[in-house]
């Protein structure tokens, strides 16, 4: 049992019960032999949504937990309130060694506070940041921060660069990860006092292959696998890739009922085109890690269905299995703080 | 003639050389009998061009100039030494009175430089915002600043605010436009410091109708007739809109092309599908005007053709009709610089 890797899902605060999240887990053991899973929340519901499968009863715990947070609350209160919520019990187990990773469809609020205050930065990372795989025409892009951190120093960005690079090294097997800045233009002396500062460090950090600026208009075309914005920036880059791709494809569907010949015209084109829409679906992209805590924390989105939960312990287990959390901590140990 | 609109256009600089400028200054002309325009650029090279069309010859007069000013160079520099380019030049007549309106598809940088030093900025504005239309699924949204300024202070993303909702008024006819702040977040104490910050001050301004902040996720349903963005995240919105939907359409193209069933498909769906590609074109929304200066400025796609051209001198006529310029130097002129 010493060798299994640990998981904890958090089954309160998204938007669809607990019942995905306890689906998921099931299904997840069955893709991964040497995993075990924590379901975090109110006991009777987990056992009643349960009783529907047949599972390995030595790989499934139930964390019993009386307390939810809500989307609404101000996080770091409930975090720091709610001892007996789903959330804090859950995050208390990667911190004491009992879990090595920890999954959650709640308040992305709460779950930031309570990785920074149950489980901890690891030593010399000056900020944790939200990273998310982005869809582009070729491989997925890491986009890292994604709304954890605003207002933050250049050198910060620097490890955002860093952390990102051994993200995609090690979980996505990308050899040497081309690591871009989110700019508005490719000259040297283009961008913000952040961006323009951290452009210079970053071209000297030997640890990482920077390949400079990126405009927002070449991000959806791959060309870079790790891409580095502050995290009001970040926010708005994934926002804005999941609302726009939504909203074509939905106008597109729009266009192809308009009359009978554009109907037959689209039943014709459905297999093709299901293709397309599945890689701008970002719930098979095994949600998003927040980096350089002392374990591993995903944050899923609100809405997931089980199929991102289940995706979502197939990137712990290599994340744990790659000692992701490992090799971040020993890369920033002899920084300050 | 005194009461003619008058409208130069830029032919050097534009990725396609003078035809199209050319092209589309005589087509604008026929849809709009009260315009007369001054081609600025080689005087032999539009002439040639001129030779291809029938047009009234009162209408159209050249700006000779020698210099040109090229994408990549230091654009300060080039305005301040290349007084016989055509942006300088065409520049002037602005600054003189003897043109409403300047249009070029020319360096951003240069014709932002050149909007500064040539023609000056309004009494009261602190800074000139670059503003564009975003395609929505309702009707477009003005985004200021699409880059113009990174690095500002809260006034002058409360400034961006009035000119914005006094642009939307006065040239899209909207009765009493939506005022939003790009956020990562919709409560208040959402965002960065500059937003945090800019937010209370539009929640108290009674010029605009401020209607709180807007993420990213929600912009492309059209949810505000006005999007407020410091430089850097507006730039990374337009160029992240432009990019994104041009690579879902090619996506899409390519997966129409799979096999034989999809292509026979793609054939029926095809005009159905145009009207949805021609939203997402920003070529026939008319160009980014720059706003707060003496004159109207408006900054055309470097790969412009005609199209934006036509489109670009109909903005101008109902900016100049409606006095944008006048309402924006009125509404500023009490206020500290």
């Amino acid at each position: 049992m010493d060798n299994m890797i640990k998981i904890v899902i958090d089954t309160i605060g998204g938007d669809n019960g607990p019942a995905f999240c306890v689906k998921g887990a099931v299904k997840g053991l069955e893709n991964n032999r040497d995993v075990k899973i924590f379901l975090a929340g109110h006991k009777d519901e987990i056992e009643d949504c349960l009783s529907e499968y047949e599972y390995d009863k030595n790989r499934i715990e139930i964390i019993d937990a009386s307390e939810e947070i809500g989307l609404n609350e101000p996080p770091v209160k409930a975090v720091r309130e709610k001892k007996d919520s789903s959330l804090v019990k859950g995050l208390s187990y990667l911190k004491d060694g009992k879990a090595d990773a920890f999954i959650s469809a709640g308040s992305t609020g709460a779950i930031l506070a309570g990785g920074q205050f149950v489980v901890g930065r690891a030593k010399g990372v000056k900020r944790t940041p939200l990273a998310h795989l982005l869809p582009t025409s070729g491989e997925p892009s890491l986009l890292l921060d994604c709304g954890a951190n605003v207002d933050i120093k250049p050198e910060v960005l620097l490890q955002f660069a860093e952390m990102g690079s051994i993200y995609m090294k090690e979980v996505c097997g990308v050899a040497n990860p081309r690591v871009a800045v989110a700019n508005v233009g490719l000259e040297e002396e283009k961008g913000n006092a952040l961006v323009k500062s951290a452009y210079t460090m970053m071209k000297k950090d030997k640890n990482i292959n920077f390949v400079g600026s990126i405009e927002a208009r070449a991000i959806p075309y791959g060309k870079a696998d790790v891409i580095v914005a502050d995290g009001f920036v970040g926010n708005v880059i994934i926002k804005l890739y999941e609302g726009l791709s939504k909203m074509i494809l939905r106008e597109l569907k729009g266009a192809f009922l308009a009359n009978f010949k554009s109907k037959v015209g689209a039943m014709l084109i459905k297999s093709s085109m299901k293709k397309t829409i599945k890689k701008f679906d970002a719930s098979d992209k095994g949600g998003a890690p927040l980096l350089g805590l002392k374990g591993l924390v995903v944050k899923i989105h609100g809405n997931s269905k089980e199929n991102e939960v289940i995706s979502a312990i197939d990137q712990c287990v290599s994340f744990v299995r790659n000692d992701v959390s490992g090799k971040i901590i020993k890369g920033f140990e002899n920084e300050e703080e």
